[in-house]
């Protein structure tokens, strides 16, 4: 993480929140593409994985996507991997390991947003 | 969370980084405090571990804490723990439920570092 101190200027038209319906559901086919191949990697193939969070996480930044929004995605991945699990009659206990996957996107996001909070100029009281 | 758009100025002064030996210190106890707090009333007693949540996100957000700061609280704890579990011979299993717990923590301290981004001035390009 070597972008201590960059401040990003970010285009609000960019946002989420601003985007029309077809634009949002296309951008969250993407972050769900992403999340998944990144939990799918994550303990196979950690260098695959990391290139994938950093994806994931400059596109989350520059739309403001938030936390529980990325809770939502990994809920509803897990959710249509319990099904398959449930299908194939296998345990569901592996889902727990995905715990971790989702803890270290988060850190990677929060991070992201922390840094980007510029510097209290001296003008300030 | 009713703080968007807020923009808190705070004191670089009061950054961890900027503390002394022993001010660290007592920041990390007072956060460990809390983190110990949150995880063992989480289950039980939502609305404690909410409102120790909320006090932790203040105290890490006004030091800077960031992500990979709460994950080693978080492992610390866990570790002790474990060393108590395996001296009561009962299993570790119950940690793997706190990992909700961190996933939580996390996602607040997350969003309060994203809602304290100034909004671009309209002067930006």
């Amino acid at each position: 993480l070597g972008y201590a101190g960059v401040y990003y200027h970010r285009d609000p038209e960019l946002f989420y929140r601003r985007l029309s319906e077809p634009e949002r559901r296309a951008l969250m086919q993407r972050l769900r593409g992403l999340y998944q191949t990144i939990v799918l990697e994550y303990f196979q193939s950690p260098e695959t994985a990391n290139a994938r969070i950093d994806e994931l996480v400059a596109l989350a930044f520059f739309a403001d996507i938030g936390a529980a929004q990325l809770l939502e995605l990994h809920m509803g991945l897990m959710e249509d991997f319990a099904k398959q699990l449930k299908l194939e009659g296998r345990s569901e206990e592996i889902l727990l390991d995905y715990r971790i996957t989702l803890i270290d996107v988060m850190a990677h996001l929060s991070e992201m947003y922390r840094r980007s909070i510029p510097k209290p100029a001296p003008r300030d009281p």
